[in-house]
């Protein structure tokens, strides 16, 4: 079915459990969809801006409050909303990295992370990975080895709490706390945290938190968050200081960084309809673990699959090894790779990419206990249908 | 009525003809408001992203297909997607412009061309404009200036080609020509044409062309377009070529300053699904300027009412100063000049800063006729029952 020309109607959330790793915290809410709907239009949330005619300053609807609301939520001092995580990267990058200079970034860091120091002529380093988790000690020994080549240390540092490929915990505060040694900056990349679990920013020690409303704030795409303490906020959200040469205009508060306004319609009304739930459904982590470990526990039990990421499991995002029992069927499948996506289709299950079954991830947030039971107990069910062993 | 928690529904466009000024462009066609809704999730366009992993190449939905025709639409040869039209600004300051470089734009510059500048540590200088109007002969002489004054000439030179002030036409096509032999690129602000009117970027000679989705596209916010020609698609669509230190990571066909993907899900379906009517629209603006004359004669009756706006108009947007007639009533009116909207909401009639009666703007794009006329006559009406002369 068409919704509008070649367009088919998307219904992968309504009729499928959806398990793609990194759509599933981006899911609308039932309020964000109703407020999507009134707020669709161009500019739709500007109806009432007033001097000095910045989005984060409108009253109605409450822009100004949702802000502070976000920053609160982060247990940090201010907050702007940005198109994506990747735009507050940016943000960041622009205001503090010049051509040549050292960047830090992991060996596990999300390339949106990459392309803002790229853009800005930084120089990347990477903090090496052991086991695939990025350690203070190791944070440390790359910060020295870049000060003596460089002559100075890192202008600043990017960390993911929990990083894209794995769902691993690094050790963030650590490392934070060996950064601020160096007086570096560090971004705290909160791409699969920030909405889904609680995120405290000052406990932390971060200069910057980071979110993504479609991917883990149940907001349309693109939006995001870029939050910051008081003392970096008069950097990054520094405001134009232009005077033009002829007719001496200036441009009052508009913030250099932030390009003037942000999101001015349904991205916005998208992330604020959805923020109370989020707010609330953060303290409901543990049971995501629930979840993402009992569906673990099923795939464990099919002989000659691994779980690569961290075991066990702090995330419910999953990467996962059946080149010895998934892709052993394929080998000889008439369907090759593509009768596992398939047997999970035909249980209605979606979101893994077709034909895929030597290492891949999945997701299994915002779940009910049933359906992980059923998505673990439909594993299971392939595997023994085609002559894996189990348990 | 709310929608969301303390979010009232909007029906501005339901329940008033709007003639804000940035709004009228950008109202969602049916398709898109169907489209919206189908894809209101967080990366919902790309459940069927394959290999390379971009945005641009994405078959279903036909992503792909849209970009190619974005670009013939325009005229030109390459288009991507953008967080609106600021941030295709940005992308080509960011290719363009290093510290201290100067950039040319005009004395009606929007303050989003000035940050991208300004962010990139660029030097303004403007062409001044002759009564509200930037000239070629300007043009030539500010290149020539800055050319003395940094001994090279400008590395950029932006233009638009009508301004968000005065909604005035400018020599688009003879400044670019002066540029050209000086071999500085242009850009095409087209935030105010993009979507409404015919653009031929390759007959204007423009090396980019930037459009706005949430201003003149019927499209969410934000949105936007920025295309441009095979030579430039190169440097401003340029990949990344980082290879980091430690995991020899690459990165693909990311491009660096689209930051990768841009628009996941609800602002780019919206693009898309509104793009056959946008398409066909702009070859009825000769219609839209019948209606905007036909309200701006309605003005120019009432005594003392002067259009700030070239005459005869050209654009459907238009600058008024009504400091001697509508003003004249809000300094003995109790209402003062909230007056003024009062009457004009009174009258179903929506848009304009409430307050506002020394020199403001409105927009008559994407009205009816009926609707054109019934709001020439409102405000006929309204000098009248002040005691304004009208005739």
């Amino acid at each position: 079915m068409k919704c509008a020309g070649p367009i088919d109607v998307r219904d992968v959330d309504e009729s499928y459990i959806n398990i793609d790793p990194i759509q599933v915290g981006g899911r609308l809410t039932a309020e964000a969809m109703k407020a999507v709907i009134a707020y669709g239009d161009g500019y739709s949330v500007c109806d009432n801006c007033r001097k000095p005619f910045r989005l984060d300053q409108i009253k109605t609807p409450p822009v100004d409050q949702f802000h502070q609301d976000l920053a609160s939520f982060l247990h940090m001092d201010v907050a702007r909303v940005v198109p994506g995580a990747r735009r507050g990267f940016q943000a960041v990058a622009g205001t503090y990295v010049q051509k040549g200079d050292p960047v830090v970034i992991t060996a596990l860091s999300h390339y949106t992370e990459v392309l803002s120091v790229e853009g800005n002529g930084g120089i990347l380093r990477e903090i090496p990975d052991r086991d695939n988790i990025i350690t203070a000690d190791a944070a440390a020994a790359t910060i020295e080895e870049v000060s003596r080549e460089f002559g100075r240390p890192p202008v600043l540092l990017f960390l993911d709490h929990f990083d894209y490929q794995y769902g691993n915990e690094h050790e963030v505060k650590e490392i934070i706390r060996v950064a601020h040694q160096y007086d570096i900056p560090v971004l705290y990349n909160g791409a699969y945290t920030v909405g889904i679990m609680p995120v405290d920013g000052k406990a932390l020690g971060a200069d910057f938190v980071v979110g993504s409303g479609h991917k883990s704030m149940a907001a349309p795409a693109p939006s995001g968050v870029l939050a910051t303490t008081e003392e970096r906020a008069d950097e990054v959200f520094r405001t134009t200081v232009t005077k033009t040469d002829k007719t001496s205009r200036t441009f009052g508060v508009k913030e250099v960084e932030m390009m003037g306004c942000t999101l001015m319609g349904v991205t916005l009304i998208g992330m604020m309809a959805s923020f109370p739930r989020v707010r609330e459904r953060v303290d409901r982590w543990d049971q995501e673990l629930i979840n993402g470990n009992l569906v673990v526990e099923a795939l464990r039990s099919i002989g000659g699959t691994k779980i690569r990421s961290e075991y066990p499991r702090k995330h419910t995002l999953t990467r996962v090894d059946t080149l010895n029992s998934f892709d052993k069927v394929a080998q000889t499948h008439k369907k090759r790779g593509f009768f596992f996506s398939s047997a999970l289709r035909d249980r209605g299950i979606a979101g893994i990419i077709p034909g895929a079954t030597k290492v891949w991830k999945y997701n299994t947030y915002g779940m009910t206990r049933n359906q992980a039971e059923y998505l673990a107990k439909s594993f299971v069910e392939i595997a023994e249908e085609h002559g894996l062993p189990v348990g």
